[in-house]
């Protein structure tokens, strides 16, 4: 999805580049030509070989367990981006590496809960930022093509440390996703009359359970290497839903009311 | 906003029916007429005796103290309707009174987070379904001329017990609201860099968190009367999240991973 979500804006700005893929999975890289989003679909060391930009577009895992490797076989030329939703671990994986200034350390922000090539989407991207994280570690050359990615669309561009990347990610997006599985879980849980959700769910309950789609493959290693940040935010997201509770309990409505109140300031933030 | 979206459907629908509204905030009334979605705004009881269909638009707390005087007012030609997100204390309130037949409770299960007659809809409802509570207790042409008003949009129709409506909501719309709320506070409370909030947040954050910026007087009164069942869908969610919480913890991200396919399976019923 974001890979042919990437390969669709190139091919639109960029018509004179060519585009190869590679996908471990042999049906999605055939889907990929199918969809026509890359020109060919070849074998990762070819990839590597021939790719004047790579960008690496798997779940965190994978990147943390696959760019050392990557990075031992590119030369002083080539330019390697990835844009995983961590950056720490990833960063810390090939740090000291020699070419380490080859390599640029993105994460656009933007997504959708649904992944495979057939949900690439054409146009993405829009309005949305593009955090490029310690930027002074790769070459001026590397990160002005990386960056010139992004300018494509546009995004607009934000520099901050992977450290510091991986605590806000914590707060405006994995706990987001978290609080969406739970209330997935919830309304399976106690409501089995599955043809009632279907009939009676509102927009309401469609937007706040719509990352709840999101597939683990990508989401698991991302709760795994931001176990830290992401309990800290948890932990006091149920606090503030035990407030909840316990106003319920205690009938204290005019708490009740000054949470909502309180609440309500995210209008300030998000129009 | 869900009175001026009512008022805009019936005066594209029945271009020949006359509008004319009550709001306890002259401003708002002044506001409807301006931007023409009511003809008149006149005095609450004016309303009550000029009125062939009432539909009361207001918080369900109002609603509670407001119906019983309004329907010892009606004869027998007259309709009421309500529009209120809860249904068994309205429902209760006027249960036994003499003209209880001019009465339909109704939910339509549509709503925006935003509130105020600047924010009506044209064109709102489509695709959603309509509930009709305790049909049995309304006249027969009573029951017509509310089902009519849903039948102009199209909504689909939906009849059950008053006490089963307050379940179901509690399950698919009041708890999406407790925790987007919640999301709102967990992360206004974490993130002291509300400018990272903003630049960063992607598509993700903004939709479960959209609902915390709905209107307390609104969702107060829905909890309130709500409560039991809230309470009762409000534990189970705090105890998902806790076993979101040991997952982390004690890094079982197998687990983890058999969580979240548990949840994906809203993709049953949300496409």
């Amino acid at each position: 999805m974001m890979g042919g979500s990437f390969a669709w804006l190139i091919s639109e700005k960029k018509p004179s580049w060519n585009i190869i893929g590679y996908d471990a999975l042999t049906e999605h890289a055939e889907k990929a030509i199918e969809q026509g989003f890359i020109d060919e679909a070849v074998a990762l060391d070819e990839l590597v070989k021939r790719s004047d930009l790579i960008i690496i577009t798997i779940p965190v895992n994978h990147i943390v367990q696959l760019l050392p490797g990557i990075m031992d076989k590119v030369n002083d030329q080539q330019v390697i981006m990835d844009i995983g939703s961590t950056k720490e671990q990833i960063v810390s994986a090939i740090k000291g590496h020699r070419n380490r200034g080859r390599f640029v350390a993105t994460h656009p922000m933007w997504g959708t809960e649904y992944s495979g090539p057939e949900h690439a989407v054409k146009g993405a991207f829009k309005g949305r930022v593009a955090v490029i994280c310690n930027a002074a570690e790769s070459d001026a050359d590397a990160l002005a093509l990386a960056e010139s990615i992004y300018d494509m669309v546009p995004m607009q561009k934000v520099y901050m440390e992977a450290h510091e990347h991986d605590i806000h990610a914590a707060y405006v997006s994995h706990i987001s996703h978290i609080a969406s599985y739970a209330l997935a879980l919830t309304v399976l849980e106690k409501e089995r009359e599955e043809d009632k959700i279907f009939q009676l769910a509102g927009g309401g309950f469609e937007s706040t359970v719509r990352l709840a789609k999101s597939n683990p493959a990508m989401w698991v290693p991302i709760f795994m290497q931001n176990k830290e940040n992401v309990l800290d935010v948890l932990n006091e997201h149920i606090s503030q839903l035990r407030k909840f509770k316990a106003c319920l309990e205690k009938e204290n409505f005019d708490y009740l009311q000054e949470l909502i109140e309180g609440a309500n300031k995210i209008r300030r933030i998000i129009k």
